[in-house]
């Protein structure tokens, strides 16, 4: 048996069935490289006068709130690479572009580098600004905040650097004095004011201008770099609004991070920035690559923390990361962090926000209270959780959700009235993280140092203070985090839940250590209090401990922050399986497939594929045969997003796949443009058109815009081998053939309302394809 | 046309021909969970008697020098798992395993990470014992090295803490002096003798007892690692004669770093180890997991860099690595890390090996000669590896070797005489490196730091010689590397890079700041200047910049780094785009897929697949029909793996996939267990057999050995995106169709020969499948 004998025995028989051998042969007989056949790209081959050689507008581009075809788009840009690498061996000029091209990647991410380091600093020095304008103002120029402002002044001292005349708090400036009760109301009913003015401009200008810009986008982008599309998420107009609100609910002293908005920011960034290249403009996946990066940027930004961020956008966020995006992601993440230490908001020249040192080692046996610590983190990572979900579920359900703008300024009422009276809830978040990572020295003059004095004496008064400080400003934090976090201003995280933990660490590092106060770095119980919490409230491990470590520099500290953090996500992953951002990306109805988790069930994909058996056979278009008319009327008799081309009704062979978007504007521009098309002609998918009486309407050749390498699984494939090659396929859709015949369909869409079948959750939380 | 049309229609036909339909509605009937269709596992399905219930011995196993199919390894694990799940909601016992299940991966990791970090540590002692030997011996007791043995000695001060009159070398103890021209010779020569004896001793016992313990082991790791099997490699004898020989080879003064060597060691722990959990001996898959984290071990006790270790593997050596490995690698690479820190082998409690710590800043500046040092080390790194490649080409061909002994010696004893004199070339890599990295004190007595003494003198005499002595040891060093990597002994070529490169950094240095001695720190350049020299040789980056500044300690030198890192991988790929681990796996004819290039050219599936139009068709198995006899006939007369079961030779349309092995284990197995089987007996693989006359022999049922959803693309389907599939599903072959009717098939060993092709080279050069 021959190859002849083979190709005559299916041609004899193909011929007759559907006359589809030609186009086999003719393509094998083209060999490799020159003619590509028509293929997933939308280009005719070569060799057909075809209206469809050059693609349609439109064709091959995604609608909004829709999936993208992973392996559609990476091979449209490997035959845009093919033909530039071609291209260049033919002249210089070519060559030039092809180099261009080859490093517009490295550009494209340095610019993102500089433009989220430099955003990120002007945040940075901004919501300082608007935070200190909250207890004061700067007589000598109102733009200056507290610090500067005693800097220019010179009647300053170096042990009372914040307090110069040239400062003065609002009670000084509208009654004179600072001293008395009187004082103090008016400080305080300012500081409500200042509070209540930043919150409320924050949501409004939210509501009216980017409704995206609220939240902390991380779910959003984790969608989006999964491959679903949500136009203008990543817009001008978010980027501008979130930049200037973020700022303001920061300073508005609301509980929240700036993590997460500074993620969304620098992705949006990287979007606007792809614009400038063709490469990433025109290709989704391509596009996805940067976005990955730019997630690594942001948290580079935020934490000071270039590693960290890579590795957090490799655990936490990013759905395909090769290892170019890996290169890419660390140099970008660099640039940011290079840029940002230029712009220098903090004022100590350091890359790392929290710089500390500490040089004492720690001991074996401190490892206890670390996993006590991991445990108890883990705990109120699932209550966090759970909590925050119900209240969102609440603000989705009830009235409550309908009155944004109120909820917004009676959290922040409230966080202002409750956090002033507390000098540790009034400081911004990361005052208070400076303070409480510090280790003592003997020059400073914190009140949680009283202790420290002299060494051998027991805690000092203010020592017992402070404690009993934090540990309301502990359970304060935590309550309103919980109801913070989802309201429509941007809002972060991290910061938060390592506030919420340092003050743990202080009340239990309180009974352990007062006897003998040198026993252990304080410090230290913070930094892994702080890990434990974020661990058991997102789920991360590796990228965490990377974080806290380059956040504090503190090298050697590596194992103690690893046993309190995976103890914290075991304990928290006992509780529900869900990190935050993947429960509120449920909550949401977002099409995603967690790539963490494995499929443990043991359905096969006949279960999970439609047509099921109730229901009417598969909408499937012939490959000839069908006229535009019955084209048309199939296509508007359903929804779906793609049809099957299959030989003949009656065999189900399939041949290829038609997207309905394609479809549609095909049909409508021939119908405009092409002569002769009409409700009779003829749809034809094979290379060459059926011969047909004379008087026949000329055919429609659409076999341009067909899928011709579908991807198929057997009805028997188990569900968890389809799911792994829906997760790193990045697939839209797969048909299901049963000996070789087409049966059903599988979408991502069916893929998630099957697991939520199965977890008992309503499969119609499912909401988008 | 409801469900009952559509099942009613294809039943009809499909009874006709084939009779296959039933199968189809069981499947369906039986719904979601209890009855798994039987399927990639090798079990059969419960409503059937079927002689292949149990999965039989071999079923499912592979054969030395094969690609494992990691869909079915993957699959095989979910069942179990799923399995135990199911189990454990019956009793506690059951329960109790399932959570031991769960936890057994953490405890081999911690095991791994024990036994790897003991080792390492063992082998650090003994190679420093060793190397000592060569100089002298102690005399309090010939087991301690010669700072041990001066450590022992009261009569040291601080400032001659290596010398005391316990210590004596050879000349002392022979002669009786150590002063003159006589003592010198006799040393020369006992240096000699002990690095020759060493080098005979690690090659004889390599040949002797375990060939795989040569060379460096990551090629290979790394292609086990993708998928293949190479028995024995990471077996007991390989890690007993590894760990030895490579004590023996590092202290024999060749020119070879351990850390290659250790991430072999590691892997054979955790191989062995993995024996301990049926888990992860039963698959292959899971093994594989375990030893990505054991590559990151090997890192991590090497350098003391358990992150760099983490992102090594990631980048450099692994192909599935899975988030859960990720945390696990970390952990494993952890504890790995600690246990080498408490053995405390370098007797400075550091977990790093050559810790500095610089605190001067670097200047914007100076990223001039970064870029040129990471220049210099792309070129240098393209060189090494096309000189190495032809060296170890030259070896395979010609004479030099089928005396791999004589090579060893004669290598050894070259790198003795040169290196003696020189006293950079004659201290051990380790101490090289450390003096190199020196930020010199005043106290320093080492001749690098002649120059500073006082600030503003020019370079002192000492230094000059210093230079010169570096300089002559850049260039022998530059040459025996190449010629050492690659043969019979384990060797790494981490240390030995970094060396070359050393030496280069101070050559620059010299011309740049002797004037004013202070402006730069020379161990920065020696530090970026090794991270430029490893990037051209292995092209990692991120890696590398990590290991680096781990090993330092130096958080502050990033970028530098990074620049010098990413010039000298983009310098080196320009001369060629492998690395020499990929150079020595393409040398070696291993069927590795590299998932880091995109495959650029724009063949189809049509063009790969076999059979080729000239050849004999396709063979396949019928579902019914085929005699045992026939069966047999046709997998004897092919060397094929696997064959795919259609319906019919007819209609082609593809029902499953049956290995090679299986089909002839079962029908071994049947022949001689089961009654009646004889070479006329028919082979059936649907799920019920056919009526039968009454005379007719019992038919082999074979449908449990039938992998029932085989992987197929379509003859369109382009091969960048086959090879996607290939890389991210770990597929051995995939069956290609055509319009529903089975084509032809694709293995890894096809596109790995289609690549070959492509790029000039000899397809002839795979040899494995």
């Amino acid at each position: 048996m021959g190859w002849e004998f083979w190709t005559k025995q299916l041609d004899e028989e193909e011929l007759v069935v559907d006359g589809g051998f030609e186009d086999y042969s003719t393509t094998t007989g083209s060999s490799s490289s020159s003619s590509r056949a028509a293929g997933m790209n939308g280009t005719g081959p070569s060799n057909l006068v075809d209206p469809l050689e050059d693609p349609l507008p439109g064709v091959g581009t995604y609608e909004d709130f829709n999936t993208i075809d992973w392996v559609r788009e990476k091979s449209k840009d490997r035959d845009r690479h093919r033909e530039i690498t071609n291209k260049s061996r033919q002249s210089t000029v070519a060559l030039l572009h092809s180099i261009s091209d080859a490093f517009s990647g490295w550009l494209l991410m340095l610019l993102v580098g500089l433009m989220a380091g430099a955003l990120a600093g002007g945040i940075d020095i901004a919501a300082h600004w608007l935070n200190d304008m909250k207890g004061g103002v700067c007589l000598i120029g109102f733009w200056f905040n507290h610090e500067h402002c005693c800097w220019t002044s010179n009647e300053t001292t170096f042990q009372e650097r914040d307090r110069c005349p040239q400062w003065q708090s609002w009670a000084e400036l509208i009654t004179g004095t600072s001293e008395g009760a009187f004082a103090y109301v008016v400080n305080y009913l300012m500081y409500i004011f200042w509070a209540l003015l930043f919150a409320f401009l924050a949501v409004t200008l939210v509501r009216a201008f980017a409704p995206y810009a609220c939240g902390s986008g991380i779910p959003e982008i984790k969608t989006i770099l999964s491959g679903f599309i949500i136009r203008g998420y990543l817009g001008k107009w978010t980027l501008i609004i979130k930049t200037i609100t973020l700022v303001l609910a920061v300073s508005s002293g609301l509980s929240l991070g700036k993590e997460g908005p500074l993620v969304h920011v620098a992705c949006c960034c990287a979007n606007i920035l792809c614009h400038l290249f063709t490469k990433y403009r025109k290709n989704e996946a391509k596009r996805r690559e940067v976005l990955s990066a730019a997630a690594a940027v942001g948290v580079s930004v935020a934490f000071g923390a270039p590693i960290g961020g890579v590795l957090f956008s490799l655990e936490e966020v990013s759905y395909y990361f090769p290892l170019k995006t890996l290169w890419r992601s660390f140099f970008a993440a660099l640039v940011a962090a290079f840029t940002l230490r230029s712009i220098n908001p903090f004022g100590n020249s350091r890359l790392v926000l929290f710089y500390v040192e500490f040089h004492a080692p720690w001991h074996l046996v401190e490892l206890a209270p670390f996993i006590l610590l991991g445990i108890f983190g883990g705990l109120w990572g699932a209550l966090f959780i759970k909590a925050n979900i119900a209240w969102c579920r609440k603000r989705k359900s009830t009235i409550l959700g309908h009155y944004p703008v109120i909820e917004v300024l009676v959290v922040a009422a409230l966080t202002a009235i409750i956090a002033y009276p507390n000098s540790y809830t009034r400081m911004s978040g990361a005052e208070l993280i400076s303070e409480l990572f510090n280790d003592c020295s003997l020059l400073d003059s914190s009140q949680l140092c009283g202790y420290k004095q002299v060494t051998d004496r027991p805690a000092g008064e203010g020592l017992y203070t402070a404690l009993w400080q934090l540990a309301l400003a502990l359970v304060f934090k935590m309550m309103i985090t919980v109801i913070t976090f989802g309201m429509k201003v941007p809002s972060g995280l991290f910061i938060p839940s390592m506030l919420a933990y340092y003050h743990h660490d202080w009340f239990i590092f309180k009974g352990w250590c007062s006897p003998g106060a040198d026993c252990i770095t304080p410090g230290l119980y913070a930094m892994v209090g702080a890990a434990a919490c974020l661990g058991g409230v997102t789920r991360m491990t590796v990228s965490l401990v990377v974080i806290m470590f380059e956040l504090t520099g503190g090298l050697e500290y590596i194992v103690p922050l690893m046993a309190a953090t995976m103890t914290s996500k075991w304990v928290a992953d006992a509780f529900g399986r869900e990190g935050i951002y993947e429960a509120h990306i449920r909550l949401n109805g977002y099409p995603f497939l967690e790539a963490k988790e494995e499929f443990e069930y043991s359905s096969l994909a006949v279960d999970v594929m439609r047509p099921r058996r109730a229901d009417p056979a598969l909408a499937v278009l012939t490959q000839e045969g069908m006229t535009v008319g019955e084209v048309e009327t199939l296509v508007e008799s359903t929804h779906y997003s793609g049809f099957p081309v299959v030989v003949s009704q009656e065999s189900q062979r399939l041949v290829g796949f038609v997207l309905r978007r394609d479809l549609l504007i095909s049909i409508d521009n021939a119908r405009k443009r092409q002569e002769g098309v009409v409700s009779a002609s003829q749809v034809v998918f094979t290379e060459h058109a059926p011969t047909q009486p004379d008087d026949a309407p000329p055919p429609l050749r659409l076999r341009g815009i067909m899928d011709l390498s579908p991807f198929t699984v057997t009805d028997h494939t188990p569900m968890d081998i389809t799911v792994d090659i829906f997760r790193k396929l990045g697939l839209r859709q797969c048909l299901v053939t049963h000996n070789g015949r087409l049966l059903g369909i599988i979408t991502k869409k069916d893929i998630l309302k099957h697991m939520a079948q199965i977890a008992n959750r309503d499969p119609e939380s499912i909401l988008f394809n």
